[in-house]
């Protein structure tokens, strides 16, 4: 390991619409050496995702990355040389490794976790469904929507990452389901695999005559996760005390100016509405709570994790997160960086 | 009574803009004469409420006034004439008139309550202070803002009805209270006469830097009445967690587009924000609650019912309603329609 290279992306200048790799410096860096209580964590996956693009433009929940900085990114890695006995040479773990091919815990912006030993699920689901976008749609259904049985539920994105997942757990909870999707295909499959009761693609010119044959009683929660002509075509259907979560305005990230609210903002009052954002973040000590819901629906069946897999090594990042604003994934953003270098242990009996 | 004429005002067309009796037919019907369980309320008071100009607009939540009916409008009254013994002879209470002398309990649209004798107070608190806009503000700060100790609330239009009251109501709950008015006078009174903490006139070109020297630990609770850019202004500055209670957008009611929501809509995720639409239909039956509080309050000295009352008849209304939207009322708007024909009867000991 001593002679091998830790190619890092650095920020070098923010993106003024889509990201590219000449906005970063790819740097060549020894492999980091574990200092005490250290632990060197290898690059196995990276989770790409559209608070990545947040993180580049400017302050926002986060600081922005600096210019030099190695670029801010959740991801998946192994263990490959530790001097901490928390975190154990072989095992995987999901945080925050930034762009980079290996990382050091002593410099983590926020904490490692062991991916637990021996749970028959492929590891990269703690990326997607039981990962961080995974609980982010858990709890903004049922903490921020608080969607009921019976109720009519709309998510747009729903293909992503969030959405379908989303979906997948109003679904759970009992409600009628929408998702707003890209393709026809993405719609198709909403339906068909993940059981959602229609999908509407916002290419077509009907759209929103089709959201609103979808929700024969009007819509009670949004899950919003594009903003803009979206997100303004699912609010003119909401029903008195109606709930939107705002979760992301990903149709604004690539644009110069601040996302804008709902075009037709009197109808908050008239309908009293509830429009409330959320983060992840709020909800970091609750994440036992859900994965103690979310596990068995997914051993019953009623929650997939669904990921694009995209391979190429860590140069590829840039031009990978791209994907999530052309739409061309489906389910959670996942550049692979490198492979394993030890065996994975097992879980002891 | 039987010669007397009933003035009413009927919707003859939409207002443009601003309201003129032009919009209105004036026309001259006989005093009703009540039917079996039925009671004539003659129109003392009318309360002047940006809603009227948004019934007038069209559908919103409840249905537009209809062209060639009464328009739509809450009030204080006698009782000239009864066949229901719940509605005794000589005694006052509050309604919804309409824009007309007379009014039959018949053909209300909300139900008409006696307002309680002998309290000692003006009866046109129980407009104001006490009424529908003083029990709007309570709500909003105490169900909706969510205010707590030592948090900073601000209030828009706060030299208003509703403002004024909300402040107060802020104020009584320990919060810091900023309010913004439109002149240096009505900012010296809500300091001076209401207690509020610092008034700023949005006219001066540095009001935003004096809203923001006025809130020196940022923004907990936004109380919206007026929209746009002091809405805006205010939300810039709002607290991660921060709640906005939307009231109303008053500096849109006059314009012929739907108002536009926070043209810095990313704040609500990054800052985690609830942005709440009401209306004070959904807090009826909890009307004794909070007069449990807020009538102790007066009474201690920490709420004050302002109230700017013009005379001149019901003729004078649309042009009165004006008056709301160029900011030159001072507390609650009323419009004195008549005298009282009879003795108002004093409380049974």
């Amino acid at each position: 390991m001593a002679d091998a290279v830790n190619h890092r992306l650095l920020l070098k200048s923010r993106p003024a619409d889509r990201v590219s790799l000449d906005n970063f410096t790819v740097d060549k860096a020894a492999v980091p050496e574990p200092g005490p209580g250290e632990a060197i964590i290898k690059t196995l996956y990276l989770s790409l995702d559209p608070t990545n693009r947040v993180w580049m433009a400017g302050d926002s929940y986060l600081p922005a990355v600096a210019e030099g900085e190695v670029m801010r990114g959740l991801g998946l890695g192994q263990v490959v040389a530790s001097n901490d006995e928390s975190y154990p040479v072989g095992d995987l773990c999901i945080g925050a490794p930034g762009w980079q091919e290996y990382a050091n815990t002593g410099e983590a912006q926020m904490p490692w976790n062991i991916v637990p030993r021996g749970t028959g699920l492929p590891p990269t689901t703690m990326l997607g469904a039981l990962g961080m976008t995974g609980m982010t749609a858990y709890w903004g259904v049922t903490d921020v929507c608080r969607v009921k049985e019976g109720e009519t539920f709309v998510v747009d994105g729903a293909a992503g990452a969030v959405g379908s997942v989303a979906g997948q757990v109003a679904k759970a909870l009992g409600a009628r389901v929408v998702g707003i999707a890209g393709t026809a295909e993405k719609c198709e499959w909403l339906v068909s695999e993940l059981g959602f009761d229609a999908g509407v693609c916002y290419r077509d010119d009907d759209w929103k005559e089709q959201l609103k044959a979808a929700c024969p009683d009007g819509v009670d929660a949004q899950f919003e996760n594009v903003g803009g002509e979206i997100m303004n075509g699912v609010f003119d259907l909401l029903n008195v005390h109606g709930r939107v979560a705002v979760c992301g305005l990903i149709s604004d990230y690539n644009e110069n100016r601040p996302p804008s609210g709902p075009t037709n903002f009197g109808k908050v009052i008239f309908a009293r509405l509830t429009v409330q954002g959320f983060l992840i973040l709020d909800y970091g000590g609750r994440t036992m709570e859900a994965l103690g819901v979310m596990i068995p629906w997914m051993q019953e069946g009623k929650l997939k994790h669904e990921e694009t897999l995209v391979s190429g090594g860590v140069t590829k990042a840039p031009e990978t997160l791209n994907m999530l604003f052309d739409g061309e994934n489906r389910g959670k953003l996942i550049l692979q960086v490198g492979e394993p270098e030890l065996e994975v242990p097992e879980a002891s009996s």
